[in-house]
């Protein structure tokens, strides 16, 4: 069995440290393991598969030799040393959102769009954490039905904010108040907005990213995204309107055996997809399927992900996984 | 100055003690208070304007030479002793959902319907706590733009399950589990099913009350209703399609000139409406105030308020203020 040499750029983060776990779950073969972080964390220690690893800064000469690198360590980390990775010969899966609306760089759920790595330079691009459920979600059913138009409300955990979010919570938890203009305990917060424009830079990924994984330039989504005080998962409402008619038991079948989709759907026996239940899974969870009476063609949806391993850290190695397979 | 006597039904709980805390604000001329609640809360004690109320319990007589009662000791209750309330001559304001859908009780938001009220019969309705919000804000909408379609996703408060929601919320923080189901500290709850539909029952009283409030029998509205732990206010993620074309600016000003509404609405700034900021407080207020240019007219906006103030208890003390002025 090949091994490959693996870096981890961010290691100390909240996705890093996932990535490290979900390699280790999936079994994938390490040959020589590379962990990167800020200067800050220079020198302390990672222990991987009973070995321990000291934490590197990063430099023009970090990924010689390096086969894959998984990068979660900001956009401005990213946007420099991915070029660099790229250059050294190796292939980069970048989880941040510096790449990803880069032509060259294919943005990538296996689940969806596999063949899309093929044409990578060098660059691969994780999406955004809320569109990797949805495009798991929509892909089947606009294969069968063509999706038309999407309304999205989004209920997302602060954790998409990284260690830093939920160091906020758990402060505002036991009364420690933060800076910030918001707080996030018993409260909503939203993203930032994206420059010149009056929405987020959340609901801006929202907008654009599954029309590039499903090449549907035409597929019209619009968005609320909202942070919770949730420690883990993103959920969300998800109204679709389709082109073509479907019967709900269709719908549901679908769902069911498409890739990467968990269907829990009870509402009288209180069972739908909660962060609690989804948290820690790697599938995307549904629930709360139902028809939307007020268009032909309407449809509601509950989704429910872990947004920090298939909304990222997951979704990353598993785009690793099929680089191994084909292309390395 | 006329004096009325007043009877408070359910009196110990949220929205009853809210009651109490509204008519003392605003100056309610109180005659004489009658406190009701069940039968274990008998013989406690509530000040009120410094003077001590004994609780007691309900019987046939409760509301004899009662002018107005406000109940809010759920349905069972307001089944049974509206009907006794308003045939001794006692006008019932409820807030429960026992009577909403009853043809002879108007379900009344002064801002939007105050008209209703001439047509009581005995019993006047109190509308859900999210409805109140969303038809104070699609109102003036409608009536310039004619609203078509809406979809709304509720981010809702747990103290809309009342004391006990909140109890549960804060034993979770603490670490002491109930016996429900689902736990809501850092997760999601649904409502509990409609009977016979594949919606919770809130999401039925939000598709239903709005068009009678409104009398707008054509208006089309889904939605996905989840409770959430915040202990204040309910905020909806709506999208709006309407009929005629408008201006954003023009929606921003027809907003903020109806009555009942503050607009907080400059993402930059990072202001907007939040549960933090909206507790306590009677306006229902509105923030994201932006087109969504998947359909010809599409509008989105998001909606805050305080579910026991402006979505319960003050929403009711305005329709008995509307009593006062104009029916006694």
């Amino acid at each position: 069995m090949k091994k490959v040499n693996i870096a981890i750029v961010g290691a100390t983060g909240l996705v890093g440290r996932t990535f490290l776990q979900v390699l280790e779950e999936r079994n994938f073969p390490i040959e020589n393991l590379k962990l990167f972080a800020s200067e800050k964390s220079k020198g302390k220690e990672i222990i991987f598969r009973n070995k321990t690893y000291k934490i590197e800064a990063l430099n023009e000469k970090s990924f010689e030799n390096c086969h894959i690198a998984l990068f979660s360590g900001g956009s401005s980390v990213s946007k420099v040393f991915a070029s660099i990775a790229a250059k050294s010969g190796c292939i980069v899966i970048d989880n941040s959102s510096a790449w990803r609306r880069n032509e060259d760089v294919p943005l990538v759920v296996p689940e969806v769009n596999p063949e899309d790595i093929a044409r990578h330079k060098g660059i691969i691009a994780n999406p955004n954490c809320n569109v990797i459920p949805l495009v798991v979600v929509f892909n089947p059913i606009h294969k069968k039905y063509k999706i038309k138009r999407v309304v999205v409300s989004t209920y997302q955990s602060i954790s998409g904010a990284g260690q830093k979010g939920i160091d906020k919570l758990n402060n505002e938890i036991q009364g420690i108040k933060t800076s910030d203009k918001h707080k996030i305990f018993s409260n909503i917060m939203f993203h930032p907005i994206e420059p010149n424009e009056n929405i987020t830079n959340e609901e801006a990924k929202l907008h654009f990213e599954p029309c590039k994984i499903m090449h549907t330039p035409d597929l019209k989504i619009t968005s609320t995204c909202v942070r919770l005080p949730f420690f883990a998962c993103h959920c969300e409402a998800v109204n679709i309107e389709t082109e073509y008619p479907f019967e709900l038991s269709e719908v549901r079948a679908l769902l069911m055996n498409s890739p990467g989709i968990k269907i829990l759907d009870d509402l009288a026996n209180e069972d739908y997809p909660t962060p609690e239940i989804v948290a820690g899974k790697d599938e995307v969870y549904v629930g709360r399927i139902r028809r939307d009476d007020t268009i032909p063609n309407g449809l509601n949806l509950w989704v429910v992900s872990d947004n920090i391993r298939k909304g990222a850290a997951t979704n990353a190695i598993q785009i690793a996984e099929i680089i191994l397979d084909k292309y390395l």
